[in-house]
């Protein structure tokens, strides 16, 4: 058991926990009339749209979780605050996520949109400020991945700030943008080197 | 710590929410006049019924899951995507799990049962994928047991295909072919050597 | 890792999510007239007592889980088979816990009251059968607490037995009764050494 | 794996999901008329800083667990008891944090505060009894840290005890100030070294 063994445990719950409690937001539609529940599914697609891009993009952020705690050998009070705030921000997920799904088709969908666009924007910026500490502090290991995170990092608030402008326009494309910005952070470091 | 020790500690939490949360799904009957409690627990059978066979059948595949990645020794980029698709397919189990519960009693039970048994036959080829990217990506140990998994995995959506068309006639039947398919993957891949 | 590891962690994480889900069965009282409150939190009681006593018993059926498995250092696949029927156990209960929470001062109070307590009594012979198959199989070690182990075990469906009767009596005295015996299963196997 | 890793890991187990469904009190506001989505989501502000306050207690209350469990070596029964009294107050946290959120506005706020602080008070005592416990029976390893411990969690009731007293005046402060003793808390232990 290495040194950040028991704060990894514990974020890997978190992160398990937030990205099984999305389903709970899809809520079933009630027993009734014949012939009504193709229809009454079909009309979930803004849930079922939340529920993926929520999936995917808390699943990708495990994967930048795994990737810099593998390259992290040692912890320190700072890295175990911030490892809190972030997961802070995790649990908060499931809350715009069905806050945008029951308002994607409403009158206030961009607020909705915007308030999920801010929620992973603020969780772009608190995995740079990690980071960053953990680099400062002399907690990260020597290895070829280090710069290329930095680097594709930097791009996290950038590119979240600009889903945050597509939300102020339409809900249904800041979803689709945050889908594919997810695809972006899954890739792996080593297609930023240079 | 091996290589796949934090997917797997991940994997775990997922599947263990996803096992539990099924049990939100079953309603208290309300308390009323005398006597109305025995018959109104009588008539929660279908969710009884749904919850069991969801559990098998997330618990199998937690099983398969150990399985495999007792045979994987080291993860890759494909590996980590693969999984985080399979697990999307776990966290959605209790949302067709209540679904089936809702409507198995009602005119559109098959609609219902069709979304359920889909939603396994997704899974089966998740699996394959997962498994044959992990052969083909020499993450895979030698093992007695390598080609007996691979050729138990090619029934898999075989037979959920087969589950889908008998939902197509009744909700019931499938609920329970579910079952029996459940504890065809529990069996030892052994049985499936030459 | 032994080779129970990831059994102990997917058995961990269903232990820990049943016993943390059945908080959400106490529910909030409405804010409403000045004064209402404290009553209305009075009246919760029977869901206090419910908590308390179905938190105690799932509590110490993950100690004896622990210790179960500290002494058990192989694992077969009957023995995962068993464990994850004990599991099917462990995540039913917060149904039978709201169960008698809603019902316990209402006309079918016995009813949910022998439900409770048939959870228990199937719970403790699935553990025996756990038990009884890992000593069988030769997957438990040489230890003195073995027998004390077999010994307190066999106890286990006669207390919940009697429990069961105790609840066609009174609901609120099998509660009690309930949490007593989790305290005998609590108690270190060696008290029962001869 | 020490001896007490299982004892760590259903208690990381327990202690994620408590935290991560506190985010399930939040309730989203229903979609209606143009404009009203701002003023709802302004309207929750009790519900969001009853989240961040427990939120921040709880994660808090997980680093000390962390700490403590760093320094002890061994379990006995005793400790295995008194860490399941306090996984018992741990997952009790949300439904105070629920009833504090629904009553911050309401006629009954100080009762809803008192029961907020009353059982951070009752965990601060479980904590001191289960570090007494630990050190009393041999269980601690030597170091510098063992007794700032000590000393900084005989503040621990005290610090409580005085939230209890600020609810009976004010709710809302109740919270802020407990927000401000889990910084307390989070502090490493060195500052409180003579």
């Amino acid at each position: 058991m290495g040194p950040t063994s028991r704060l990894e445990a514990f974020s890997d719950g978190v992160f398990a926990i937030a990205i099984t409690l999305l389903i709970l937001e899809i809520k079933v539609p009630p027993a009734g009339v014949p012939g009504e529940l193709g229809p009454a599914l079909a009309r979930l697609w803004p849930s079922y749209l939340a529920f993926i891009a929520s999936f995917a993009t808390i699943g990708v952020m495990w994967i930048n979780h795994h990737r810099l705690f593998a390259l992290i050998q040692r912890n320190d009070e700072g890295l175990v605050a911030l490892n809190l705030l972030l997961l802070l921000g995790v649990t908060w997920v499931p809350f715009p996520t069905a806050l945008l799904a029951e308002h994607l088709l409403g009158p206030d969908q961009r607020i909705a949109g915007m308030m999920y666009s801010a929620t992973f924007l603020v969780l772009a910026l608190i995995f740079n400020l990690l980071w960053r500490h953990a680099r400062r502090s002399g907690l990260v290991v020597q290895h070829v991945h280090v710069d290329s995170i930095t680097r594709q990092y930097a791009m996290g608030p950038l590119l979240y700030a600009g889903t945050l402008a597509v939300a102020a326009l339409s809900a249904t494309a800041c979803l689709i943008v945050s889908a594919v910005i997810a695809i972006y952070f899954a890739l792996p470091p080593r297609l930023w080197q240079r």
